[in-house]
């Protein structure tokens, strides 16, 4: 017997359909003894309709209010699949944030969660009950209101409650089979990866990649929480994020295996394990996890800033306060005087309020002129093998130099490789690279696990 | 400085505008200096939408979850309604009933108030905030489970909270003007009742008056809290029910009056007093409240019951155990053998269950035959002055001689008589009555006013 917290989100419970094919799935391992929580998001479009009534009554409505509001979405969906699992025969109890003991500070919108007390959770699932945990919401340690955790909120709610019952897994399910070495739609020979690092799990969110926030990997790695992202329309298995090979985690009803196995296993039939010859091949080659890419982001670049201590620093101190994130940043000395051209990327929802705040302090800074283009996209190679492998930085540029694709700034960690293209071209470096590294489904010498250092 | 409960339900609260029209209405009071707490409804249709949501998962979904899914109306309009407030320049915040400290029994879908610790709300409005609380919501004494309140509820939270808080009146709004001598959809000649007794209330709402549910008057005479039923579409005087005509109420953001002068205000303009012309005349006529009808009721009669000790009881006690509550009980004895005929009223909606317990228990009554008839209605005339009026029945029965409308069955206490007809003549059975006693708004001996005695 194992405790599985699943989470189901988005489309997977649209409807009252939904809902049922949902509890169909939950109880089949309620029905094989496993002790179950399920973190649920607001049915289909709820929250957005939520957001629209908020603004049919007020432009910037007071966030604890707005928290109340959008809360309810959560609570009508924990309550109606809690119904819908009673009804095939699994008595389930559902339980808001608050009862479910997310408590968090009092930053409504985007509360981070303080401690979990899954007191009642805990009961229902020792009682042989399924527990159903409304996502995405908390209760604030000091003054006792409804919070939101913000965006991803719901995964983060089936992370730090499976961190805090020691559950064995925490699956998140939503509409894809999991993990690809690339976006399908940009790049259609990309391959599911069975097993990644957190580590290169984090890169690929950071850079791009939806299918988890950073936020949920960084909680699920720093407590030791196995993810298993999946697809709530199949029994297929997923990618399995875990950083323990030796773990053993359940991943179908009636089937639990070692992390360091799932590779090694039928997608499709979990209980069938594959032979050598079916293994995709590459066990030993330099290890890429996938390719990630991003359209969100924009480039301001700063011209003729004097070469001087401080300067830079101060146009760095003026963005951050802006509130906007800056992701890369390259310098360029000028060749004909003593001034310097910073160019920094920034979230393209963040560019309005960080170039007015580069306005403003023009004349502390000293600068001649500031440029923006949003028209940028980056495209980022994530892999744990990279670092003990000196061809990988040759390999990615010369693909995409033979693309004929513009390379317009470089960022680079040990087990990534960031390259800054304008928009148009970016699905195309996307692709060249996916191909150059092996990693195309129809490639016999693919490399297609996330690479954990075997 | 006064503190006013505010009750908006049903339409008034329907959609973004109807809330900001509220949200208005309440900043005057606010605006005027008193505190304010306003319990509010759900948006709408939104609980029979969420009942038809739990209808397509199950067919008797589990009561605990059906109240976590139907509460999420409440919370959703509850923050709407804030936002719509702060958006107006009024400080409010919203609480659920768990927050505003409604704490009930465990009887989920229609649990009981058990006490009510408003120590939040109480620190709102002494803060010169609206507090804003969730109605027909509340949170179990024992398992801290989300119990809601069954019909009525949202009155009923009112008046609890307003009982607790010693509020100086609780304004019940809905889209009608207050409450009228009879249902002004079958005699358009009704007129508003300025100010009526509990007891008159109570009665009135006991036989099919649905402006006010009898739980929400009981409650409000046990604790002494005035109530003022009135438009959400007009700034008109309504209904006071009061027993205390010394009691001060504000009748308006800046009036504040006696009740018993509350028949002397012009309804239109409260700051203006009628003179005796103006004022309806009758002061010193039998005091009629008002014509009350009901058509949900059905009648079963049992024939042939041995007219022996003990029999009858056996009926009334199966008919009861059956869940079904008896309204009226008529007993004709046989004058050809020692039976008797029994005939009793229930709610329709109970009467299956009532016919199949009295079906069960036939040997043990030992009666012939059971008859059900749904085509009945019931004519009620309710003033707290007709128990010192002897005319008053025999003006009664005339008016409906005269109309040549048949009497089923007749029931007294002493300040109602109703009266059991066929369904189909209930309407002209009301608009007789109704012209007989004066009530029609065009009637110069007009009694206009509920009576208290005076």
């Amino acid at each position: 017997m194992s405790l599985v917290v699943q989470k189901f989100g988005g489309s997977s419970v649209a409807d009252a359909a939904a809902m049922k094919r949902v509890a169909e799935r939950i109880s089949l391992y309620a029905k094989a003894g496993h002790q179950v929580v399920v973190v649920v998001s607001a049915m289909g479009d709820t929250t957005d309709e939520l957001i629209d009534l908020a603004d049919e009554i007020s432009p910037n409505p007071p966030p604890r209010e707005m928290d109340m509001l959008i809360t309810a979405g959560e609570r009508m969906s924990m309550a109606v699949l809690s119904m819908a699992l009673n009804e095939v025969g699994v008595t389930a109890r559902a339980y808001t944030g608050s009862q479910a003991g997310l408590i968090t500070d009092n930053d409504h919108g985007k509360a981070q969660i303080l401690r979990v007390t899954p007191g009642r959770v805990k009961e229902a699932v020792e009682d042989g009950a399924v527990a159903i945990v409304a996502g995405f919401q908390g209760v604030s340690h000091d003054s006792k209101e409804i919070t939101t955790l913000g965006r991803g909120g719901s995964d983060v709610t089936a992370v730090a409650l499976a961190a805090a019952l020691e559950a064995d897994v925490c699956e998140i399910y939503s509409d894809v089979d999991g993990v690809f070495s690339a976006d399908p739609r940009v790049a259609p020979s990309a391959r599911r990866v069975p097993l990644i690092s957190s580590e290169e799990m984090l890169d690929l969110a950071a850079n791009g990649s939806k299918i988890l926030m950073a936020r949920s990997v960084e909680y699920a790695r720093r407590y030791g929480v196995p993810l298993h992202v999946r697809s709530s329309y199949s029994g297929r298995v997923g990618t399995v994020v875990s950083d323990d090979l030796e773990r053993q985690i359940p991943i179908d009803p009636t089937v639990t295996i070692r992390t360091a196995d799932v590779a090694r296993r039928d997608p499709a039939d979990p209980s069938k394990e594959l032979t050598v010859e079916e293994t995709d091949p590459g066990l030993e080659a330099p290890i890429i996890a996938g390719v990630a890419h991003d359209r969100s982001e924009g480039k301001i670049t700063v011209v003729e800033v004097p070469d001087v201590p401080g300067k830079a620093a101060l146009l760095f101190d003026v963005v951050a306060s802006s509130g906007a994130n800056i992701d890369m940043i390259v310098q360029n000395t000028s060749t004909v005087d003593d001034t310097v051209a910073i160019s920094l990327t920034v979230p393209e929802d963040d560019a309005a309020a960080a170039l007015d705040a580069i306005e403003k302090a023009k004349e502390a800074i000293g600068y001649s002129e500031v440029r923006y283009n949003p028209d940028i996209g980056k495209v980022s190679l994530v892999g744990a093998g990279m670092k003990s492998s000196p061809g990988v930085s040759a390999t990615l540029f010369q693909a995409l130099g033979e693309g004929g694709i513009n390379i317009d700034m470089i960022s680079t960690s040990e087990i990534r490789i960031s390259v800054v293209t304008e928009e148009a071209r970016l699905d195309d470096a996307v692709r060249a690279i996916h191909s150059a590294f092996g990693l195309d489904a129809e490639q016999t010498e693919a490399v297609v696990y996330g690479g954990t250092g075997r």
